[in-house]
């Protein structure tokens, strides 16, 4: 492996990391993947704890996925999308409109999450355009948001950590104070509150509304920030309020999709039904980049009209409605029908709350243990009582990762956040290694 | 064929495209590819002219491609690439960089062109502030140009079509008027001018160098403009100035590369290096969104240096460095140099040149035929003297579009401009169905 490490350094520029940890700590060459479980090239093996950035579901090079795709290259790999079709991307769009919240039906393809979120704002800024409210040019955002890194996901993103420095190049968004449960300024509790802190989106709506085309949101689960989850009502609230003054809904559910919160989309604890849907990451169950925005038919209804009006939607990517994830797609949404994956989950989601919960009693550092369907959250903080995080410098969570890695878990935490979400093939037996290896490893680190 | 047209227009919104268009002319559902063929669900078949969005290379669903691919998932569909690598990646990173422009050493990977142009000017943006120069924060490119529509993308695309709308929300670029040989106002030739269009340029950089970060170029071919060409001279030119001012160059040869335009990349024929090289399409011969940024050791170093100094650049996309489009990238590239394809290409090119040149010479709307390598291109004009064009309204273009849909090859024009841009297989025979059936619906259209 070491030459192939070496090999490795000598061109690549691996994403989000400083390249020079990696002196200490070469990337892992991985061989193959089978099950839950990534091999390197010696053999070793670690259990995929976070889903390789929350995208696989049923396992790493699953032969009836692996089939699928096949066949579909066989066939057709791509072909042109534009006056052209085919029938992965037809056959996706019904599946999906299927499990999808009603009162969607129109789709538009993107190739990534970043993508999908560029065009839902790009779509709603000019649905708002064309429907003659032409000062609805702006989009609200919470604080601590993810919605990816291109420049205009970027913007609508509140994570100071990735887009701080690119200010210059974003656009201005209003951004009201999002939920922080965990810190709860109210001291409420996310089960049983009637989201308080809704105060802050609907002051800044109330405002500024006649300016604002769309809010975009990822629905119960802030990823990026950390895994911080938050009520249903704030979304049905928020849902209210946009109708009230004719605001689109963006919900994100690119990386809550696709059952990890528990349901099919994370909108469903809401039953609300966002104007657009994104969606991505496990859309293609880990194989490839692909993604969808869902929308209403209010927003295709005001493009649709003569060509020389000049209200087309004109944005593409070379490789829109790809056959080849059209096809992965349309397994994965098989998979999930044929293996009644959501109810399945309920029983591994309680195993893992179970599991977790009886570990991490006597560990004075764990602030919070918060999960949602099939994710879970440890929260570590210096001291429990002032909720008090640990100095970012010390990079406690890093460390827990590596000494992870060396008993064979990949956890990769959030800063100090350490977090599961795993393949949804997952059994008992594994998730009992994956959270016994986390914890142990933090014991060790904390020299308890 | 007809209920999947309408099962696909219930839900699905096409790229680049005015749905309402699709009324009388409803979206060809492709059943299988093969060679340059596409074959509908009528066993209708159409030459793949435009190598579906200038991405096919080896003709469609390629069985050595394939093949590739399902032994790749077999292995290792997927794992994260932070901390992680894989053999695809390596073996792609190597030998991407034996055929690149020397000086090219390290490699970012993207999902798509977009999202690598995203990740050219932000890399090119914080390397400036980090190596002391916080005032280059401001971007150069040319009118007409195209890298993308994504925010970050759009804005440095020059395309009204595609942007007007969306001006608020992108950041403010210098723009430089660029070549247009056609018409040139110099009253020179692209083939024995001095670049003599670059002033525009130069006083652009001369005035504001200070501040500028970068000078984004689709290098010889602007294709989304209508395939315009222009001299290696300007990119020689601009090479010695970005040097002159600490300006780094971007090459966008997303469509331009992997000998499109004759050579493997289009800034071979200046004989220059840009500072960074963004390529995709034709990477993955058309089968995967994939996209690598190939830049020099000077970018990479300025973001190397401990953890704490904050200087890693935190970008990413779920399948960065996706094995199953590495696999496809590694084998396209394998394909090549076993092939010969560069070379055999010279002597397809030339076919292709006299092909067409034989049967425009008595159309009297032939504003110019122009070649560069794999690409040839017809402008059509209402006069050939005054070189006026025709009316965008009346979408001259599209109309002959659709004869030659008829007929059995795919065109689909950029505005007035009928172009060529067929995978490299085609072989001479269809290369004379595809110039006969362009010529023959051009001169159809204007009753010839």
């Amino acid at each position: 492996m070491k030459q192939l490490q070496e090999r490795d350094l000598k061109h690549i520029w691996h994403p989000c990391s400083q390249m020079k940890d990696y002196e200490t700590f070469p990337p892992i060459v991985i061989k193959k993947g089978e099950g839950v479980f990534l091999e390197d090239m010696n053999g070793k093996k670690y259990l995929d704890a976070v889903s390789s950035w929350w995208v696989n579901m049923f396992g790493h090079s699953n032969q009836r996925i692996n089939d699928a795709l096949y066949r579909q290259a066989n066939k057709l790999e791509h072909a042109i999308f534009a006056n052209f079709s085919h029938e992965p991307a037809i056959e996706l769009c019904e599946k999906i409109l299927e499990v999808s919240p009603k009162g969607l039906s129109k789709i538009f393809f993107g190739d990534n999450g970043s993508s999908a979120v560029e065009i839902a704002l790009k779509l709603s800024f000019q649905y708002h355009q064309q429907i003659g409210k032409s000062k609805k040019t702006r989009f609200v955002a919470l604080t601590d948001a993810y919605h990816g890194e291109t420049i205009g996901a970027l913007s609508v993103s509140g994570c100071e950590l990735y887009n701080k420095i690119f200010k210059p190049l974003m656009f201005d968004v209003i951004r009201p104070t999002g939920p922080d449960c965990f810190r709860c300024p109210y001291n409420k509790d996310r089960k049983h509150c009637d989201a308080e802190c809704f105060e802050h989106m609907e002051k800044a709506i109330i405002s500024d509304h006649e300016e604002i085309s769309a809010v975009i949101i990822e629905p119960l689960l802030q990823c990026a920030a950390g895994m911080k989850m938050y009520s249903p009502i704030y979304l049905k609230k928020l849902r209210e309020i946009c109708d009230k003054y004719d605001i689109n809904l963006i919900a994100d559910e690119i990386a809550a999709g696709f059952g990890r919160t528990g349901k099919m989309f994370a909108c469903e604890y809401a039953e609300i039904t966002p104007d657009f849907m994104c969606v991505s990451k496990g859309l293609t169950a880990g194989y490839l980049p692909l993604s969808l925005v869902i929308m209403k038919d209010k927003i295709y209804d005001a493009f649709y009209d003569d060509y020389t009006t000049l209200k087309s939607f004109l944005h593409s990517h070379s490789y829109t409605g790809n056959p080849l994830g059209c096809a992965v797609a349309v397994e994965t949404l098989n998979i999930f029908k044929d293996e009644d994956i959501i109810n399945k989950n309920i029983e591994k989601a309680r195993y893992i709350e179970k599991s977790v919960l009886e570990k991490i009693k006597d560990i004075p550092y764990v602030g919070e243990y918060r999960q949602l369907g099939m994710v879970g959250a440890i929260e570590l903080v210096k001291d429990q009582e002032s909720k008090e995080p640990f100095d970012w410098k010390d990079r406690v969570g890093y460390q827990i990762y590596k000494i992870a890695l060396e008993k064979g878990v990949l956890l990769r935490p959030l800063g100090n956040i350490i977090y599961f979400m795993p393949p949804y093939v997952i059994t008992k037996k594994e998730i009992d290694f994956m959270t016994d290896v986390a914890i142990d490893s933090i014991k060790e680190y904390f020299k308890l």
